[in-house]
């Protein structure tokens, strides 16, 4: 029974229909008629003009977006537990060409207005000094945290004011919707975000997540690099069609809160354990290494997150059995 | 009637059951059963112990196998024509970090010891000038042509009595295995190639490239590259599944060699306009506009390649009357 | 008696004194008296604003100047002989962050409103192939042509409607301005040239050459990335000091006619060899290898410029003396 | 009466004085008499094998050597407030093509074989993490301490059991040297130090810093390397010839002596003040904006090292008179 992440869960059935539907001949590339529905589909969605691009993984949406964002000879402040700090193995220094991430602190891996202001303010402005260009959150946060679309508009103002760009890596964007209740476009653009990682694969998809552009106008540079970076796939279609399906309905709105129910029921069973709110799909909790063990035991797989800490993460498939007898069994610890 | 290219078929139906087979959870990124069998069913293939990695996209695949041949700082020999050169954007002066592709001519956009050894030595050995660091050839070639053990082994032999490395773009390399005979290994390592992009998706596959090391010891860096470009999908299983299928009871070989045959009717009813002999599955041919315009007229698609020239490329599902209705409207022109 | 390159010249006694006489205590890196008045002594020499940064090498003026009108993803139009194609060591590559040196033809090593052209044209629109970003040219060429103001403007006029930068490889500029008689302001700005490579090493100086933007919007760019290089020394007054006292009186002017004053003599000697016209102080001429042979014996240095050909260079200090001795042994030959 | 730092000093008459004599034509970059005689003056200085280059920053050295040691996908362990991490605008981002600084914490600026250790110790061994591929000190560090041979040996030995490079930006080596009595082999490769930043610039030099390989199998790229990123001067003879002068006589050692000699005198002054032991040429010490204030008043040049924090800097040539009412000046605050 596995808990380890969500991005290791099945795609959900009606992609994989999705996939084979489109296996037909088309143009290729981006071309196609999957591909050329994409703009409008998440135009709709955003209730504004964006342009949305296919891409295979998160770390690729998440860097290009930064290298647009962010000349090489600037820097990106982010969470120091974030996951472009952490869990890409230096990507974005590849993409920008050598950009630097400057690392914030704070609780649950999230950026504040007064984190942000703090690191500008102590960074001299002369060319020794790498000057920021970009902020970049992760809604959900590393930590399943939310930010609220009066957070991230705080932040928003902010970057506005000091000229810096605002990226929201949203590999889990869907959990975080589902659990504010927010609009997509009050939680991104109309909150001050310029570019959005939009996560597909953790929520259903099988490998296409969307780079979403609120700035339209750097949609040809993205479209270059993204050719450049290796990330043009010749048959588009199957990635765009994986996307329209989740699109499909709110499809991919109903995974994210199913994912998210079967957490609040295991938030339920380790009230008393929780290092962090539970407010997306992902649990911390204290555990023992004894404790662990236990769990490890009677077959559940999860991640041991530092030392004395336990990580659950549910999924949109997450069985329920399975999931009733992970909470009893943390109950029972 | 779709003749532009082998790029956009469709993918073989038995790729789309194996991605449908190995949808259900398992170990993220390549950690997978799927993944874990990639090094033993290349290794049997190529008759010696290989590393492989799925990738996306040939790009993809021939940069990373680049990046970790060549330093930044020197450069990489290649045919003008190269797809490294024309057709990705760039790619491998990203991936190397700035490194120069040294260009070759030659009709047929093959690379031959002449051209390489003509251009080493015009290289004067100091630190003004870049050295170069590989070779890399394209096998079928841009122009469809063929290299045969021997010519790979000439070429192989000069890099390493240079100490140059060797690397295959073999995007189409199952069609001039299917046209040569050569074995595997014969056309790859046995004639000195240190890396080979081994395409699948012109060839059945729908988004699932090989990177094969024959120099394994590249391996941990080829690792960390991919990661760091985007390049690692979480769900690794539906990556190597496709290819795993393609590899079964030679599919990938009967693949390529039904997209030769349908070149091959093409070929006859072109002989006396072909501008490049056919040795697998692209025919370029002359063709005024007019004559263009007339097969574009009854429904063929294909590729203005340069003034006067146009170019078919036929696939491993090329349709067989659509071959026909072809090959009869260009021997009526 | 060398003739191998201006290069390696000595540096002009009142250089060496400026350099003495700025040895005190400033403010570092170029907040100095010297640094501070580069911007108006350049503005004042090109009659308007401009923005003037001392670098210590020709390859990091142009590699600094080509960052900054060329994004990693795009590529710079020049000539194949180009200093920064052939003696930069790939620096552009690196400088860039990866861009692509696209490679014209031309006698002279010059560049031409065909040449270019006809390269754009040849670019598909697509995110395939690298599409250019800027135009760079070297006044004088490195076979010792010049580029007067109206080839200049053409170029210019050509690029701004392609939406093209500008570069102008200036290390012998000071040569091409004393042969062509033109104003800096006409041979640059005004016929559309964005930033200069304006060179003083080959001219008189010891290690100070001059990057000057007249976009001056990229000079904030240009600040940190020069910094970022490696290029903003500590001891900045010794830099501006140099360049300043070759501005003094025009003695920047005054050293580049000797040089070509010295070069015509020998061009008059060896008229009916020369491969180039002479128009700076470069002399390109054929020899045969016994010819060659015999100029070294009786004392001469100089390139061996290719099978056949043999290039001089004369420069500000050349002892007149030899330079008549030249004249007679190429004549004798 | 400047304080403010010892890189803006002026050089030594003798460094003016060797300028000015090398002056005359010799081979350019490094291949004149004076670059030549580099490599045996360092062997002897170092007892061993060495091979040295001059470049003309220190940002240009420590970037140089960390690209030969780290490769563009890996990480160097530095202290947090080390130079190459705040204050050379990124260069080790962009020299080493994107390569991750690992900021270690401790007093002093001084790395420790236990923050080395403990920062290994938490990058989980996987392609997600940035794996270290060196760790730099600064001998003396940004707060004027020193490590002894042991120390350095210290680090060196765990560098070389985890298979790290080990290099030392030696900004201030000869004040480090002239403090602990070490030898020069000593203090480095014979504690492991694989390559040094040698600092000349702070020391009386004009500008020419000198990078040392002690692996001198580096040697090659770093030529390389060194054009590449226009650092190779034409007339490096006046490079040379300002180290070797400062090596004659160990000038070098003595200017040192001096700066440190000065200090100690404001270290006994400001004892009741220091943040910092005062080891090498840099005091820090506490200070209101009051005290700070009348400083100034009184005609001396500082810097304001955060709140509350000052710090003064002597050089080679700090005029004794001016250090004796320095000292008085605190002594009196």
């Amino acid at each position: 029974m596995r808990f380890f992440s969500d991005n290791a869960a099945a795609a959900h059935p009606k992609v994989i229909e999705a996939i084979a539907a489109s296996n037909r001949l088309d143009t290729a590339y981006d071309g196609d008629a999957w591909s050329q529905r994409l703009d409008s589909a998440f135009s709709d969605l955003f209730e504004t003009q964006v342009r949305a691009f296919w891409v295979t993984t998160g770390t690729a949406a998440n860097c290009l977006a930064l290298a647009a964002l962010c000349p090489p000879y600037r820097g990106i402040l982010c969470h120091r537990d974030a996951h472009i700090e952490v869990d890409e193995a230096g990507g974005p220094g590849f993409f920008t060409g050598g950009a630097k991430l400057i690392l914030l602190d704070g609780p649950g891996a999230k950026v504040t207005p007064d984190t942000v202001e703090s690191a500008c303010n102590s960074i001299r402005d002369d060319v020794h000094q790498v000057q920021p260009a970009a902020v970049s959150i992760t809604n959900a946060t590393e930590y399943g945290l939310v930010y609220r679309a009066g957070e991230v508009g705080a932040l928003g103002e902010l970057a506005k004011r000091r000229g810096l760009g605002l990226h929201m890596d949203g590999a889990r964007l869907a959990n975080a919707l589902a659990t504010t209740g927010d609009s997509p476009a009050d939680l991104t653009w109309r909150s001050g975000v310029d570019t959005l990682s939009f996560g597909f694969v953790k929520n259903g998809g099988l490998n296409a997540e969307a780079l979403i552009l609120f700035r339209t106008e750097l949609a040809d540079e993205i479209a270059v690099r993204r050719k450049r970076a290796g990330h043009l796939l010749s048959k588009g279609r199957m990635m765009a069609a994986q996307i329209l399906a989740l699109l499909e309905d709110g499809l991919w709105l109903e995974n994210a809160r199913a994912a998210n129910a079967a957490s609040q029921i295991l938030a339920k069973a380790a009230a008393d354990r929780l290092t962090q709110p539970v407010e997306a799909n992902e649990i911390f909790l204290r555990a023992t290494d004894a404790e662990a063990a236990k769990l490890r035991d009677v077959g559940f797989d999860f991640y041991e997150w530092g030392p004395g800490q336990i990580r659950f993460v549910t999924s949109w498939d997450s069985d329920s059995r399975a999931v009733e007898q992970l909470a009893a069994a943390i109950a029972a610890l």
